[in-house]
């Protein structure tokens, strides 16, 4: 394990844990709902990626993970109020964790199969999936229905991180250049409303 | 393991069954419908908790647990027509699985992991996530979202089991508190109406 | 293994992977879209039903699924057009799946378990939990909402292929027979409207 990665792996559990505790906001949760969202999405992805890779559940072993949500969820509520628009903050929040814990669970997957598409797969699903539940639970729109560029961001970053690593560039350059480029598209999204192009066939009968 | 302590486990997953089949009811399913939702209500939380726990699922070993599910889906497909109301008795049934399927993941999770704070983490997930998933599936509001007490009577009676063990009462002793301080917690929140104070945050632009 | 009861797998996995396409051809998303549902379809319920069992997840072993199912997204979301009625077909092709890939699960996990009652359980997982995931992202009813034979029609499949077995009929032979009767089941559901009795109870004060 390089020493500095594991700041990936914070870093994006407690951007995932604010995104669901500004969630919570949005809706006027009390504070346990600050808490269950936070925990959920701060853990939620790379549950799911310990879980198929069959290794023991990152947050079993050190509870570090747990005092990181609990404490995101505090700070977010009491200071989600001075914040103007809490929609684009956790819109922000959500793109730098996603480029973050995306890249991370591509590094973890790679050292664990060294398979490098299983790897790219498994970045998608940690840095998507803890989102999703997020918004499955609170009933918004989820990564795969927004039909906005989401998917295809954690994507870049996983391929990213393991086409580098493939040429030989070492792991912790790579990640970070991962991220950046994880980063970049998302944030091109946000901004300049970038779509991919939907599928657009002729409607059918009854389609 | 304690010799009581199995029918905090049978009861708390033939509760959680009859919700699941009361559910079933209210949408007017079929007996395949009741089945599948007293099954996966019954059975869904302590799945979750044994999977995070890297165990083996309690059902695969034990297939009474199949026969709980099943019967009382029965039972109530048979019986439910008697009941007055059945979101209030579907209520209550919830209420008291809730605190003994909590307190039993607490009891389990602390068997295994010997580390107290996962334990309660762990009795959290057991006692709610069974009814989160009947919640999904049926799309009718969820624990997260509907801001009452409820996440929070689990969270008090697993801490209350934890605690209790700590200072050195038995753990079938221990475990029968706890229950109760989790169904009183959320008995008093149906009663009435108790709440945590929800987050007032000045409405962002876009919230 | 028997050698020709592989290919039950593929098949499963790949309509499923295209009942997911076309599902995101329906809700018009991009490729990403296409690309992300018809995976979680295709190798959602297999995913839930090895964790469960405790074996290594089958896609991690074997890229194959995963190119089998990128390459049905692509297929579909280049063609989908010509399709008259994409509902139709995305129904039919589900049908089909639901029959192969529940038998097969019902397969794999008589081999691991070699418990009938589990391995009928499991079958039903295998051939529903796929659809069921693609459902709830997209926000369309499921499998256990829309009040239509759809679970029986796995459970026969598999209760067919494992008392087949029980009885001492080789087991691909047994497996064909039992897809074609969970096949057959979920037909005559799509043509002539088969349903199960739903619950009709008493209307209570508040249900």
């Amino acid at each position: 394990m390089l020493p500095y990665i594991i700041y990936f792996d914070y870093i994006g559990v407690a951007l995932f844990a604010a995104t669901g505790a500004l969630s919570a906001s949005r809706q006027q949760l009390d504070l346990m709902g600050f808490f269950f969202l936070a925990t959920l999405t701060g853990i939620g992805g790379g549950t799911i990626r310990d879980l198929i890779l069959d290794v023991p559940v990152f947050w079993i072993a050190n509870q570090t993970y747990f005092v990181v949500c609990l404490a995101t969820a505090l700070l977010v509520y009491f200071t989600a109020h001075l914040i103007e628009s809490r929609y684009r903050i956790l819109l922000w929040l959500d793109a730098v964790a996603l480029a973050v814990y995306g890249v991370f669970g591509a590094f973890k997957s790679l050292n664990i199969t060294d398979a490098p598409f299983i790897a790219i797969f498994m970045g998608v699903v940690t840095g998507t999936v803890g989102g999703i539940l997020r918004d499955v639970l609170t009933d918004q729109p989820n990564a795969v229905t927004r039909k906005e560029i989401y998917i295809t961001a954690a994507l870049v970053g996983a391929a990213v991180y393991v086409g580098l690593v493939w040429v030989g560039l070492p792991r912790f350059e790579s990640a970070a250049i991962g991220a950046v480029c994880a980063f970049a598209v998302r944030a091109g999204t946000i901004i300049f409303g970038w779509t991919l192009p939907p599928y657009r066939g002729r409607p059918g009968r009854d389609i």
